[in-house]
């Protein structure tokens, strides 16, 4: 078994994250979300063992009731016998981890319950958007056995498209009085919603936000083909714990859905491919700046400072001899 | 004279650039600020004319008097007999371009006068972030012929530190009843400016946020040094041009400054750095995704998704093969 230099025996941590141990669960997203040394054994050693987990995005305006749908969620998930990991990112707080169990106060209805991995993820240095650690951290609960990954972000237009980006089913949850039919239409997420949520639906208005979003719909047009998805619209009052089996109904749905179509094969491979984009742009990042030599970056600055030549042609010089 | 494929004449603009006047500038920034397909041959045929303008970054809080400072400068400076731009970047605006004269009604006291170019961008793309046009269009009023260069961007935390980049020399201005001080001093922003211009100097507390901001400077020690540059602190009523005429000397002491301790190259080798840098990534990653071949990241994505590989790995391989 391989220990790596500071001690962190990674292939122990992910035999004790298979068997969902929930401090070896923590200790792993500790390690990938800080971008430690042994990031690319984790990596590595985590590969063989992902895919089982729906990851379920949650988007939508504060105020909604993402929180609470979540935890209604994770309520009723548990009464089925699922195993849930819920990641909750909040692309507004510098602040970022804190114990796996109970790290928020309104979870800690799943504090004690070993079938609940719960994380907050800060959105470090990505102004408005999703961490980069969130895939990985994914990983790790999928790792773990996660029946369902649940992924709240508090809805800050990027944030809202990022986050469908990395799910495979992807909730918008909004409520009556916040315009956010319109708001939703405006900024694109219509579009990217497998499952509209109207929450707060004993509230006036909530049969009108639901037409507001069929209109919507039909002038999409997109699921109109014979055989394509069209994004239910479910009600719940998520505080009383209402329509929350209607919403989990589904997500079944979905899945099968994408499963019959290949296009939960077909979601994963553009969220990889994003992923692995953005790591190799990192490590050629790196490598103008460190290994290639700062010098010769540095050289073909001053040439540029002194008009011999442009960026552009700096830049593809420095590209060809990478 | 290369006429390119879209029947753009990179050259004769650059000409008539070269000779200011204000329709090529407002062409050539359009062509740099839009991404265009003439945008290298753009850069290669600016590249002998750049490195006289001092380019002055204008940072602080809404409200403190930016905009009626850029404004009094650009009076004072015109008065002076100097040629002046003024890039107004806004990082909350989608929108960008514009009227080359006088598209801000505030700047329009210099909308008729062909010694001013004027220009507003948007920060496309980079949430909270100035544009990466910024350095291309500050090259475009470089070769007309300015002098200076004010670029005026709504202090949004990283903006201030961004302008603090991509400038000769850093105005932060502040104003009593902002608690400006203390805000600067948390997010480092003593430490950027090079000047710092107490406006709004007529009100009560002007002498405290003075006070202040020499205390916060004695605590630095950075300028304890010999030799090392002290950043003044010069009041302003900028609404009756009062102590403008202090802030255009400091400028001109500043740049003296950088020109006899080598600071002036340095700072503008970094900047060059930097761009060429973020090029060389943009070209990159059109490569991983485009010439390069999307098969070849379809079939990383693919091994990841299956558990063959980790994404890592993956992006290790990709880079290797650039």
């Amino acid at each position: 078994m391989a220990v790596s230099r500071r001690g962190t025996d990674v292939a122990d941590l992910v035999r004790r994250t298979v068997e969902a141990e929930p401090r070896a669960v923590a200790r792993l997203i500790s390690l990938v979300e800080n971008d430690s040394p042994v990031l690319r054994e984790v990596a590595a050693a985590l590969a063989p063992y992902g895919g089982q987990a729906q990851v379920v995005g949650l988007t939508g305006s504060p105020g909604v009731g993402k929180s609470t749908s979540t935890n209604a969620l994770v309520t009723s998930l548990r009464a089925a016998g699922k195993r849930v990991g819920v990641l909750a990112v909040d692309p507004s707080s510098p602040f970022s981890g804190g114990a796996l169990l109970g790290d928020r106060v309104r979870m800690q209805d799943h504090a004690t319950d070993p079938g609940v991995f719960i994380r907050s993820m800060a959105s470090r240095g990505q102004l408005g958007g999703l961490s980069a650690a969130v895939p990985q951290a994914l990983r790790v609960l999928d790792a773990a056995g996660c029946d369902i990954v649940l992924v709240e972000t508090v809805g800050v237009g990027q944030a809202e498209v990022e986050i469908a980006s990395l799910a495979d089913t992807t909730l918008l949850v909004v409520a009556p009085g916040f315009g956010d039919g319109i708001q939703a239409a405006k900024a694109g997420i219509i579009e990217i919603a497998d499952i509209f949520v109207v929450n707060k639906a004993d509230r006036d208005g909530a049969d009108q936000v639901v037409r507001d979003l069929r209109y919507m719909q039909s002038l999409g047009g997109r699921h109109s083909t014979a055989g394509a998805w069209r994004p239910p619209i479910v009600k719940t009052v998520a505080a009383r714990a209402e329509g929350v089996d209607d919403v989990i109904a589904a997500l079944d749905k979905h899945r099968s859905w994408m499963d019959e179509h290949g296009e939960l094969a077909r979601r994963r491979r553009v969220r990889a491919a994003a992923e692995i984009e953005a790591i190799a742009l990192g490590t050629v990042k790196l490598r103008l700046g460190g290994v290639h030599g700062s010098a010769a970056l540095d050289a073909a600055a001053a040439r540029v400072v002194d008009g011999d030549t442009d960026p552009y042609t700096a830049a593809d010089e420095l590209v060809a001899r990478l």
